[in-house]
């Protein structure tokens, strides 16, 4: 998932509901009479799944391929075209039909080629560091004194004009860090199950969402002003302690691209650089880093595969999960995972030849650690457009998405009948969020019943985001995320170095697979549908009387 | 405190208790007469203690110049030597008396001044790695396939034979991780700390210390393997996850150095790449590294300092922690924060200027994560002696210290009234271990009472070890460790690469120093002195009657 939803997760688990509209018809989509007359499902098509899935799975072969062998897939690096190109042909290999990449512009490959951060005065010690995605190499050694200067906001600048030139920036508050009091893994007691039951109502506050693209956007004004002081790098400290690191940034188009490169620091060293220039001397750092960048081709793709349906205007089902990833790690739980439980259901469904009445469609996402950029262009394309021609252009596009109006359904938007999405990690599958849509409630609690006994049957009704079913759930179209054992994915694993395939487990992956294949096989051959949420209109602010305090910016 | 510590503890926390002696007779030593019109204690001294100790502070000063501008002080290393001379010059600046170094024969200086580690083959990725202390540099880049061989024990070389000749050999078992279930960061909770006032009968088997003792040289006899099957580098597996490296390696001595470069590889990346070589072709590996040794001074040094006392018949007390410590982060819990903690008590009674009785010694000790060697060597020299003439050279003097017999006490044997130990880590004190000494708890009672009200007063009967109090000890000489809190110390802080400042705790040490100075204080003035353990005699094994079990090996 993405960087937004972490840090969503870690403040409240439902709260932030922006986009849940409280008034929930509970209209149901009626079946045309057609689709009734389909192949009918055999009996015990989910005990071949059982079978298949748990006896003979291959989810941890594929997962091992995809972290181990391709590694890390950053959007447009070789690793993922590299990933892109496997991807398909395994679907192939499984006879999965219509298998296709679908582009859609995005920006340039980068990929680090070597990497090595010092700290030489007063004393030589192997930093633990990395580039930050997108930002240019060092072009031979930097050997430079630090300076810290925390900046955050634009009137951060000020204090440090003529101050930074042939300087390598610090440019995070040190802070203290932090201890871990709660154990780093978890699993889910049924109690933090059942508050996940819970709807909050939303909270429509447009100065605050302004804020948030301000704070974005900030980024590239930072290039820009430690460009004209003549600064020689900045550094960013990792947001984790424990030697972690992550290595996001954003600025991934053709043109963007910072003047300055860009390094994130271990938290541990990065507090010891800015201890040691508080009380003596600034200490000297060298950075050599070579990374490459690629704009042979700036879009993205999207990978597909299907099971055709019996039933061409029964509409389809759709399992997806984002197979890029950042860089730091092997993309594993974030989301080699769900990549490969959504390849895994593929596989089973496939062999054991089912025959379904909906078509069974199976999507990895691209670019959806950059704003869920992949599913976006498939909202946009299929089922509903909402960017107005007059939109600016950029970030500005996904960041407000949801605040366009009028949304537009594309002739598509009901043959998705509906959408399961699998991004929370490696944990079993404890069950599904209906994502605020209470009138689904009974028909995904009909569907999960046969996986009761395998430790999945809640369905709760927050809603989720951050994933690649969110700007379906924003048209109005049925997407789901499932329930999961969180296990460490938000303590250390997401986004960092340690996202690696170890830390995946085993039969939670079979468990999953076993159970999306299952949900799949039932929504395509199920005699009723999910009923929908209404298309969305512009949300009226929660608090019309509020007065915005200027020092919250 | 050293290695075999951490795995003590893990296991269980007071079991091992093989040298204490179940009968403690309750004779106490009477202080002779002339001590008893020395000068009295000022009544306020206390206060004074606390007030310079909190108010006044210098102990997070002392501790940052050490691990940061320092840094991690392997005995004999560059870091090492220029912590001996800064330290005796703060004691000087203090007004201490008496301060100089004690050499005893050590080994090499070493030190890491480049190193990076790749996998380069089926895709380049910077591997988290070190080199093994006191192993060989690479002299140069060594690039070449690895070969996954997990060896224990010599039986283990066998089927390797003939298969190694230019490979990296991966001598660890990869194994499947594990997941931290519980919180890395603990306080003592009260049961927590009356559990540890617990004596368990100690389990006398020598067997059990043979075989700890066939393991530990197991080392040099793989080296030779190694080298007689032509490998080019050997790789051992960090015993943490999270990326934590730790370098721990033995063979410090001049003639014991190894004929090959070891590097210690973070857990994610060996199964990583054990993984690979499993599934497909071995990956290749890149390895350069740069270490220096310095065989100038083969002498590793105690530092100590010293407040004299005005009765030089009524013996001294000694507060003592090591200087040393590994490399892979700053030795700032283990044992940096200890070493601080023993400067800060005697800045704190230096500068309230302090009239004791008693000489206070403070002693900093070298070599004591390879076997406190420079405790043993004081021991040995005012003490006691113990390793006979005909004992083996090496290792053995160590690991066997404690079997030898008789032990002949040196004419300084009384001379040493109490030692107090600082080793846990940077943890609140939360009260004292009576180290099996149960006749000395209600004077080591009297002496904490003070200190309640700041959460330490617990004085618990079970015994510790594997730091320098340990071979005091193992003579009957009053040496005590105190209980702290655990903090992340064996979760995660101990040894690794994130044993570094920011983990220290300001508070917790500020009270640790003066509960210190408190307690040298008092036992430096007391009318009493804590009762002596008897002089140890050869133990008899617990179960005289167990065969061997020969699969244990």
């Amino acid at each position: 998932m993405t960087l937004r939803k972490i840090r969503w997760r870690k403040a409240q688990e439902i709260r932030s509901m922006r986009k849940f509209l409280m008034a929930v018809p509970l209209v149901l989509f009626t079946v045309p009479a057609a689709a009734q007359q389909a192949a009918a499902p055999q009996a015990d098509d989910m005990n071949r799944v059982m079978d298949q899935g748990l006896q003979h799975s291959h989810v941890m072969q594929t997962a091992e391929y995809l972290m181990d062998s391709i590694g890390g897939r950053l959007t447009n690096s070789p690793q993922m075209r590299q990933a892109e190109g496997w991807t398909q042909a395994q679907f192939r290999s499984w006879g999965l039909k219509n298998v296709h990449k679908e582009g859609f512009p995005f920006g340039r490959g980068w990929s680090i080629q070597w990497s090595s951060v010092r700290m030489v005065m007063p004393r030589v010690i192997q930093l633990t560091a990395m580039p930050l995605a997108w930002t240019p190499g060092t072009n031979g050694t930097i050997r430079a004194p630090i300076v810290v200067a925390p900046m955050k906001r634009e009137r951060d600048f000020e204090p440090w004009r003529g101050k930074l030139a042939g300087k390598v920036v610090l440019v995070s508050l040190p802070g203290d860090g932090d201890e871990p009091g709660d154990p780093a893994f978890k699993r889910l007691k049924d109690d933090d199950i059942h508050k996940l039951d819970r709807i909050e109502q939303p909270d429509v506050d447009p100065a605050a969402r302004e804020r948030q693209l301000k704070r974005f956007k900030f980024r590239a004004k930072l290039d820009a002003f430690l460009k004209s002081e003549r600064a020689v790098a900045w550094v960013r400290k990792s947001y984790r302690d424990g030697k972690l690191l992550h290595g996001e940034s954003f600025a991934y188009r053709v043109g963007d691209t910072p003047a300055l490169p860009g390094i994130e620091v271990a938290a541990e060293d990065y507090r010891r650089l800015a201890r040691l220039a508080k009380v003596g001397p600034a200490p000297t750092i060298e950075i050599n880093s070579t990374v490459k960048f690629d704009d042979s081709d700036i879009n993205a793709y999207n990978i597909f595969g299907e099971i055709p349906g019996s039933d061409p205007r029964a509409g389809y089902v759709m399992a997806g999960a984002h197979l890029d990833s950042w860089v730091a790690g092997d993309g594993a739980a974030d989301n080699g995972a769900g990549t490969a439980v959504v390849m895994e259901a593929a596989r089973i469904l496939a062999t054991i030849g089912i025959k379904p009445r909906r078509t069974i469609r199976f999507a990895l996402w691209a670019g959806e650690e950059q704003g869920c950029l992949g599913s976006l262009s498939y909202v946009e394309k299929y089922l509903a457009t909402r960017i107005p021609a007059n939109a600016p252009d950029g970030n500005d596009q996904w960041l407000r998405w949801d605040q366009w109006f009028p949304i537009k359904p594309r002739p598509g938007y009901k043959d998705l009948v509906a959408y399961f999405n699998i991004d929370n990690g490696s944990g079993k599958v404890r069950g599904i969020h209906a994502e605020g849509n209470v009138a689904a409630v009974p028909l995904l609690r009909e569907w999960l019943q046969p996986f009761a006994s395998m430790g999945a049957n809640a369905v709760v009704a927050s809603p989720t985001r951050d994933t690649d079913h969110e700007f379906m759930q924003a048209v109005g179209v049925p997407g789901y995320q499932f329930v999961q054992d969180p296990l460490d994915y938000s303590s250390r694993i997401h986004h960092s170095s340690i996202d690696t395939f170890d830390h995946l487990k085993a039969e939670d992956m079979r468990q999953a697979s076993v159970i999306l294949a299952g949900l799949l096989l039932q929504s395509a051959n199920s005699d009723k549908t999910l009923p929908r949420m209404p298309l969305p209109t512009q949300s009226a602010p929660t608090n019309p009387f509020k007065y915005e305090d200027p020092s919250d910016d």
